[in-house]
């Protein structure tokens, strides 16, 4: 087992709870609520917080404060503040708020793509050009999160060359990062190694990021084949927050905590403190109000010792 | 990526909930509905189901009928029925009811060892010895489990030197199978491929299986380095269920259904029928009164196609 590993002894991570977990609540969280957890999030070490979406309010309403969240969240040296926009108007909006850098969000898939959009992938990229007017000159980070690029729960299999061309699609247009998306935890590891190694391979100097749910209990194993496969980039969610419509019941996006925790103990850097970062999980149930799938803040980190029993 | 893989196509499962899951139960599950579920149990590919455990009435209630459960159930070709015993007089009652595979189970750990099974490692090698004297000749399997091998509760790390020490005096006494058990889900992968390629390299003749816990979220991910490292022999308990007291709140054993599915959808050969192990599973919650951690009956394969909304 000599062979050169493509494995990377740091990573990093996007946090997506403040918008990929609260968009689908059930209750709104007021702002300063979510501008106090925001903040706390920052000083924890992790990369990159995407904060909100400028959607419209009425698709959205969770999120209908997002300028008042990313003007009142202390900003930090090294943690770039990153927002979903859907068109220009939300990149405008986007823009006067002096985010970091900015996600736009495509499918990979027709039907996906007119569920969750109303847009096909074509329609979607003619948008991603006008978008890139817009920013121009701005200085900003322009990611593509690529929707359904593990299978769509409507069409089934994406086929790899439809993945592989709607990268390249992106990247003449001009997107700087982009997200492969496991939008309903349909991903196994075998498919993982195989898109990302052809992505790294392809692109070596493009950022790419993968975003994984543990709809079918397989997140971290996903994560841990695109990492063995060079991948330094993931997307995770504090406590498992956020997840598919479709599945009811079902876990949501890779928890936050516990991928941190499984590279950390691996001897990966991820940055994060992690003692720091379940403090913060553990006041989640409080904030949104109801209970979530992440394991290490119920169990405690595997170095955790108990005491016997009867002492 | 050329290099010679040691990952297998195919794999075979030891399903443990009727002993490693009912055992912490609540309620005492019927002897007839037992009987009925390993039958189910047995209809759907699984290699091998660890039925019982032939351990005093008092200290394990709910298996108080082990002897009728094993010698109710229908045996089925190329389906190993395996009990636990703790010592001799389970081994005889074991053997009267002309079980596959005898499974011994001792703590890599002194302080998990006298916490769980009142014996020190040294002890309980002492134990097995004499229960080898009583199998000899008997044509059935020894196979032995090894908990705490990938750390311990209370004591902490676990050394590879140790784990590796006594497993060769577990073959130096005759045990012809080795379970190594992530007892209480502290292993990690790469903490996995090491261990896993350790015992492989040294005694490649031997059968290992692996036990993982999903404790802290990385069931799946243990189990795919395992694979990466060789192994072919999984140890998982329908459902999830089962799993740690001195965790409450967390998940439990590895989930068959969802390790199953995640192996199957890499293309490798369980041997397991999915459909019809899912339908099993999803008669658990009645037959046990609650609701287990497994995520795929939830959530569906993921070739499962959904209906567009709002049409």
């Amino acid at each position: 087992m000599n062979q050169p590993s493509p494995c990377h002894t740091k990573i990093e991570i996007n946090e997506v709870a403040p918008r990929d977990g609260l968009q689908i609540e059930a209750r709104f969280v007021p702002t300063e609520d979510k501008v106090r957890w925001i903040d706390a999030l920052s000083t924890t070490g992790l990369r990159r917080i995407e904060a909100t979406s400028f959607t419209s309010p009425k698709a959205i309403p969770n999120l209908r404060d997002a300028a008042e969240v990313v003007t009142g969240i202390q900003r930090r040296e090294g943690v770039d503040i990153t927002v979903l926009v859907p068109n220009v108007i939300g990149t405008e909006r986007a823009l006067a708020c002096q985010v970091d850098e900015i996600n736009l969000v495509m499918s990979a898939s027709n039907s996906h793509g007119l569920a969750n959009l109303r847009m096909t992938p074509a329609q979607s990229l003619e948008q991603f050009a006008a978008i890139l007017d817009v920013t121009q000159g701005s200085g900003v980070f322009i990611n593509a999160s690529l929707s359904t690029a593990f299978g769509c729960p409507f069409e089934g299999e994406v086929p790899e060359a439809r993945v592989l061309e709607l990268v390249e699609q992106l990247i003449s247009l001009g997107i700087q990062g982009i997200t492969l998306c496991d939008t309903t935890g349909m991903a196994n590891p075998a498919q993982v190694k195989r898109l990302c190694e052809a992505v790294l391979g392809r692109w070596p100097e493009t950022p790419f990021t993968l975003h994984f749910h543990n709809t079918r209990g397989m997140g971290l194993a996903n994560a841990l084949a695109a990492w063995q496969a060079g991948i330094t980039r993931f997307d995770a969610s504090l406590g498992g927050l956020g997840g598919c419509p479709f599945a009811p019941g079902a876990s949501g996006n890779v928890c936050t905590e516990d991928l941190v925790h499984m590279f950390e103990a691996m001897g990966v850097d991820t940055g994060v403190d992690l003692d720091a970062l379940l403090e913060v999980a553990a006041t989640l149930p409080d904030l949104i109000g109801h209970d979530v799938p992440g394991q290490v803040v119920k169990a405690g980190k595997s170095t955790r010792r108990y005491a016997m029993p009867g002492r």
